[in-house]
């Protein structure tokens, strides 16, 4: 079986596989303080361009939305996010189960609007019941958006603006961000993101670790006792050097970087083949997730031999379906999946 | 520097890693519903002398007492433990984050008494205001406790009884399992736990993983929507089988009470050290942790090189500190401890 | 100043006043349990043809919204609501402190349609993904909505049947429910919504009393340990009493009712003076809230003499407001008012 | 049945409920911004003596405890409290609910001691591990205790000076203050209590309302939108009146201190009937609650004509027993609970 199914269906790279094996008896302490940690914290800061950056690293991207917003938002607040919003919809919940409102607006291919923003936030101040609501304490974009989406520089600015005027963070989920960082179509660096969120995270899960995102506070922006926060919300790695180990290779001789752009290249690869076929796209994206318009008899055929994500109904006889890339995925397979298409 | 800090100093135990390596780009499904995982569940239950028992793998032991707790307990419930429990020390408030009450029990030297346990239960029931107060919703214990020590089985027995009288369920934070059921001193086998609590885990974490808690239901006990609910405090691992690779190679030919009974006897060797010069227990631990008495001065003298944890004063003039072995102590490395001994 | 602003501008029904001057020597004990809330629930009962009903006496509307849904859901669900319902909107997260999410459907002049509630649960049962996203485990409707509207008996019973199918509760919000009874435009009985619904309340505040608000759950049906809930919200009221006395006062002789047809009354006679004087309404409401379209000219020249609620911009140069009746408007201040319309 | 049950056994003082009549029908705006409100908050300002002292109108005492405690602790936080303190026993875990931990330190005569708070804190820092444990984030005392005692002024200072020194937030459940500050036995006033502590309230519930806590905040000590907290909490009245009219007759004419005065004249009146009649009693309480042991005999035969409240068996034959006086109680009932005695 073949699986396009999604960015996490692999292990992990093999350098990061061997920097465990290499680091495994040398004796550390824990909870994220050993030297492996630091050095990877060392790497990613000097990658960010901000020597005063706050970094932690957690586990997983449900997680890390769940406790970075709890720990930056005031009891009162909720958090902006895009009606497709990851943490609107596939956290079952994680956000309000920590006392914090979702408040959405229209997303458009993923993304928010900088103006829409504004005007949200200009009514809610405008309405005089307002302190009988929640109040938009945080704003939670992900880049690229559960769409493949991504943001201009000029977008971000203009987002981050926003924020400034109503004095609230910017988070953005990176869960994929290497990805959105390698597209040939974005004019966004990381020190760009650094200078203008308040938050975000740079995904390992989904770009070659095993597991693992470094949550980044810019400019010794992390909340209040962060580490403690962290262990109340469960999310404190005893073996914190599991991650951290992993982050160091990643951020060595740019192989975070490497990997994703060998992502993006196959999600090309695989793009032009589907239109060399005729394939349409749901939403033109320039990352790892590919959304084509497939006929439901074709699927119906693929079924046995390839797996892709079900995204969404397009009209009677076919299906939005979703064929994701990784760093793992070899480009024999995408051939595979071309010939598969053309035989079935 | 020799540690004996903790039982998490080093990486995991190298047939994990090779596992995890053999089986790193065969693709799967995600969050748990892995073909590893699935194997490991089955190899365990096994070892339970449970084919119904559910299981899910968590990340650690603080999240899953969170998670599991949070589970079993009604909105109006809290949870009985030792003052000494970890979930009412050392958690950073993860339990009441819940929005549950630790209801603490006097702890002999970690332990719970079964009945002191009935007299609580009794005495809660007879008070006539006890609508206005926490309901005793389930019991947690851990084996061995944070301090070494087991529960025999005939304790065990007692307080599963008075469990069911009350009918409430009985937890046991099993996060140094291993170590507890390769005790020469125990006369309880994991088919036991398994008959007489409601909920435990099986510590990885600790033994041997780089991460990882087999969080177990016996008898098909698991609560409603459990997977949601992991998901929804930010535990659900997208890559579930980096804890399934690890819990499959642990359950094969009984690696895990291998390398656990391995721990127990560096914790025997290195305790027939300390009384060959004369030290003093504290506690008289049958398991991997030994809690010996040292003098303040010795104490500044090995410093510099060795690591052990501070436990607490024990006069003026010197403390109680905590000795681990694990899984990874070497033999070499408890007679280095014991050279420096001699020699400061 | 005249006030037409909202429902609860003055204090009490003088019966109600009497009757806790009446009784405020006799003692009684605390917590709901005196004489006078038990007769007061009886009498109740009686009213809703349900002799088994659950009847909790809670203090206001937010709060009882936020009790009887955290009693009635479980950890991992959210509850059903139009958009514009009250716990989405003006309960200040209310809802999701408590941990659950509030998922909206489209709101029809503050209406859920039952063809849509069915749609949006097949349609989330239908997404493979659903173990990732928050359950919907209630509905919550408004009656009167926050427009003044009313559901038909057939909407209610459409509602019903969907829930009873999807086994969730159906929860009304009556904080208006008078006025919605007394309607003239209504063919739903209060013993109709005992029967339909799972849970529901019948307004106080709003409807003559100081305080209070009556929580119904027909049936036996009300949640786990309810007065435990109640009290760990800190919704208990020590001298229940005070709530009791009021609505044994309101259900004597009927009048609750009464007082109720004179709201909907007194809101005929103000919507046939604006009608008379060539307003338009934003909203047709059979109910004590009107919502008029106002020129802002005129606007500012009421401001001074005539408070009433704003409710949003119609265009350029008009506003939608409300003016609410209620128990306690006098027939000569709807006289003035329109007097005013004319003299300003 | 003669009542000495509790202290809210009866309605409301007569002239709170003339209050209410006499307002009865004057529209107010609502939520706490009424003039009665307004004019009762700048009465307890000057009774203060903190012109700038910021002052919220609660339901009760559980709910002022839960608001007030969540609004002041950080997430990280707990509240320590004596052992017995109403939040650790009697609030069904309400502090919990809102994620913080109740952190005890041992009760005398439900006092704490400012030596041993010192103590707590300075051990919690003096622990490598406290961060991962929950930080004393405030501290809780109620005036009088649950067991009718109180704290000196010096006293009072001393914790004060704890406080500041760790910059945690005092604060005083004042459920029965004006009995504490009638007392014969005591050298604390309220402007020493609002000089002394970050937080308080001063009980109406308890002390002549129908219901009511004045929860205040000295120096404009407010927490960050505490309206809009205190509506996500569901402790928002609508008709704010209710409490505002009632803390303005409390507090005109001296009559809160003068109905306090008298309840504690009729404590030492009874007081002294029991002492005559050779009981004993188990604490000194200088306030309106007394402790008195008595034998189960003759508690058998008292059964059908007084109500008290059961506090603990004392030993075999005989309990400790509660007979709470208040503002409303008559000096002839003393009088005929003293015949009680004699005759049965």
């Amino acid at each position: 079986m073949l699986s396009f199914e999604n960015d996490y269906s692999e292990g992990a790279h093999p350098k990061l596989l061997q920097a465990l094996s290499d680091t495994n008896f040398v004796q550390q302490v824990g909870y994220g303080e050993d030297e492996y940690s630091l050095r990877a914290k060392e790497k990613i800061r000097a990658a960010l361009g901000d020597p005063e950056a706050d970094i932690f690293f957690l586990v997983g991207g449900t997680q890390s939305n769940q406790v970075v917003l709890d720990g930056l938002l005031h009891g009162t607040e909720g958090v902006i996010a895009a009606e497709t919003g990851h943490v609107n919809v596939h956290e079952a919940g994680a956000i309000e189960y920590t006392g914090h409102k979702v408040l959405t607006l229209p997303a458009h291919e993923g993304r928010i609007d900088a103006g829409e923003l504004k005007a949200y936030l200009r009514d809610f101040y405008a309405d005089p019941t307002y302190p009988h609501m929640v109040y938009p304490g945080g704003v939670y974009i992900s880049h690229p958006t559960e769409y493949g989406t991504l943001y201009t520089r000029k977008e971000l600015e203009e987002m981050h603006k926003v924020c400034r005027e109503y004095d609230i963070p910017l988070f953005l989920d990176g869960a994929r961000l290497g990805y959105g960082l390698m597209s040939g179509e974005t004019d966004l660096t990381l020190p760009d993101i650094a200078a203008l969120c308040d938050a975000f995270y740079i995904g390992g899960t989904k770009v070659g670790a095993l597991c693992g995102e470094a949550v980044v506070f810019p400019r010794h922006g992390a909340p209040k006792r962060f580490i403690t926060h962290i262990k109340q919300h469960g999310a404190m790695v005893a073996k914190g050097r599991l991650i951290g180990v992993q982050f160091d290779a990643l951020f060595t001789d740019g192989l975070y970087f490497d990997i994703s752009r060998h992502a993006v290249d196959m999600a090309k690869k695989l793009k032009q083949g589907f239109e060399q076929r005729g394939y349409r796209f749901f939403i033109d994206s320039p990352t790892n997730q590919q959304f084509v318009i497939v006929s439901n008899r074709k699927l119906a055929r693929l079924e046995s031999s390839v797996r892709y994500s079900f995204w969404q109904k397009y009209d009677a006889e076919s299906s939005v379906v979703r064929f994701a890339t990784s760093w793992a995925t070899k480009p024999e397979n995408v051939d595979r999946l071309m010939a598969l298409l053309d035989e079935t």
